[in-house]
């Protein structure tokens, strides 16, 4: 024992039992969770080799492969948020020297392209002003001049609430012998998505948006061709954590112990996707397209213009344009502080200029939109 | 919308609400948590840049300086397990082609082997069998030979139940210029470890351990040495969700976003970091060592013997062996089946060997041990 050595007590705060406010979250994400969801979290951890846990852990890849609509076997959850699952994407699918395509027109593009180049791929990109999207022939003339090893899109780009269609896509790959990555962060549960009728090769998301559950385990699929190329690497996948081979053989029937689950994440993971399948994919999604469509409408009542064309819209999250002449991060934070509602700004090319609002998973209702819009008459200048 | 398409219902399970068994959770990890930490994360979110979030993580941070015994300001819990952080020290300290010299006594003294390689460091390995630890003497021998820029060594092997002393170790490395890392998976918040006192340059752990937290956020720190080397890289960090240069805009004054933080996980971890600080860390390591005593006592009454030599033994974690003839399997299973109680088999060299059992935060209680050896008892032949 080093009791010798004399303990320093300078960092030592003495707190009072946390206290959070409660706050409608309508921003990017998180969104909140159904009560049911935080009450599943709740139950006392039990070990991540447990007979029972790893039951939890078939429920879940089965009602994942549901709400991606997918028959992947390898279909997971990571132990991280979003970003941890978006980088699991890219560390098993890319190798070094990898031609990597990535479709950008907006901030998750961009964080696509720093990621797959720290993971040595060639990196090229093919760009769009941010709050549009990408046609098939623009895919195609990129595709066929870069002949990437993956082409990587973002279907709900979270920092503009374009939504990017996927149609003939993975066709396009398929003819041109490269893998399909796709984030699905902001559409998974709340957009529709057929990732095995698109022919998208991996996939990935929260599930602190449209599944409504808390933050910190991500969804991730690869498709039996993504496999096989993670199979014939060369090099060791440069990121052990995120390793899928490693992880495969926890979620798999091997149950080889590979690090410690979030256990009580999958608790709510597991709760949060029992009730999309309780209500069903075709309600689910028709629910959020119905609830933006009434904020839309509300919104362009008191006079506020959308920034993406209507064709193209996110159910899941709006971007409104800042009036001229309004701070619109003070609206934001007097939403928040007087109104105990979170909305967030842009970012990028779009900080200051638009406002971004998320409806997902159980944040999806006509009472939220009707807060959000009384607030808004009250705040707005 | 893509409603053309018919939805698959083959995946869709119908499930019930979740329900788990209660168990006493004595393996090596995750150890049950508090319920007044169980009933902090069960608060609803708030978003990742909410004020009130900002003040818990600046909680976090404060108090994990208190647990470690360090100054150091890049002092944060990574969102992800254990094995993140193990990852993020790593990681943010290996540059391609350094050389990492790995104290291998155990399995996780192996995984940093292998995620060292994985960020291109050259490395070298210094060994002693599994539930032994290493002198100064062979330590300054291998330093000296092999010249690391990092000396990576395992304070508590979970693997084996072995204590690594490092006095004198950090003045080793700064005679010889390379940097500490420190695995404090199984020792935080229950074994003595005074970080800057020993002259540790990188450590990190685990929240579902001493800390009596549920797994998901894990804590990892770096000295100012540390830092610099970071900030000289030539490379970019090989590992985006893990790089420090942003996770420090993040966790320090810029506030700037890097990712979605498993928040209610932060919450817990607030909680179970309040209430060491309001036991005192003094008071805390004592009940560990109290308690762990009880159970070597309990365990030798009942014939059993214990792996590692008393002065390396840990308070945390404990290695039984097997005695001849016993189905070390079928015990672990019975306990836990039976008795609500989780105990773990060995790993690697100690595969089917030992037995290892926790006692670490919350459940480093006499009422944990007691029904622990009642149960071995019964289960015993």
């Amino acid at each position: 024992m080093m009791q010798t050595l004399s303990i320093n007590d300078s960092q030592r705060l003495q707190l009072a039992p946390l206290v959070v406010p409660s706050r409608l979250l309508l921003g990017p994400g998180p969104s909140n969770a159904h009560p049911t969801v935080l009450e599943a979290m709740n139950k006392p951890p039990v070990g991540h080799l447990d007979p029972a846990f790893l039951a939890i852990m078939d429920e879940i890849q089965s009602l994942l492969r549901y709400v991606w609509q997918t028959d992947n076997q390898y279909t997971i959850a990571v132990s991280g948020t979003g970003t941890a699952a978006m980088e699991a994407a890219i560390a098993n699918a890319t190798e070094p020297g990898d031609v990597v395509l990535v479709g950008v027109a907006g901030y998750f593009g961009n964080r696509l392209v720093d990621m797959a180049g720290r993971y040595g791929g060639d990196v090229r990109t093919i760009t769009k002003p941010w709050g549009q999207v990408f046609t098939l022939d623009e895919l195609r003339s990129a595709v066929s001049t870069h002949r990437p090893a993956i082409l990587a899109l973002v279907h709900a780009e979270t920092s503009t609430g374009a939504r990017q269609p996927l149609e003939g896509v993975g066709e396009l790959c398929r003819e041109f012998g490269c893998l399909l990555l796709v984030d699905t962060v902001t559409s998974l549960g709340g957009v529709p998505i057929f990732l095995d009728e698109w022919g998208v090769d991996l996939a990935y998301s929260c599930s602190q948006k449209g599944l409504g559950c808390p933050p910190g385990a991500s969804p991730l699929t690869m498709s039996q061709n993504a496999v096989e190329k993670l199979k014939r690497r060369q090099t060791k996948v440069a990121n052990w954590y995120l390793d899928m081979t490693l992880l495969s053989k926890y979620w798999g029937s091997d149950r080889i112990y590979h690090h410690t689950a979030p256990i009580n994440l999958y608790y709510a993971l597991r709760e949060a996707l029992r009730l999309v399948a309780q209500e069903g994919l075709a309600s689910c999604w028709q629910r959020h397209q119905q609830n933006v469509e009434y904020l839309w409408q509300g919104l362009e009542e008191l006079g506020l213009s959308l920034h993406v064309d209507r064709q193209f819209r996110l159910p899941t999250l709006t971007t409104v344009r800042i009036p001229q002449g309004v701070d619109g991060k003070a609206v934001a934070r007097q939403l928040l502080l007087e109104h105990n509602i979170e909305i967030s700004g842009g970012l990028g090319e779009l900080a200051g200029k638009v406002w971004r609002v998320g409806l997902m998973g159980f944040n999806s209702r006509k009472e939220s939109v009707d807060r959000l819009l009384e607030a808004l008459r009250q705040v707005l200048p």
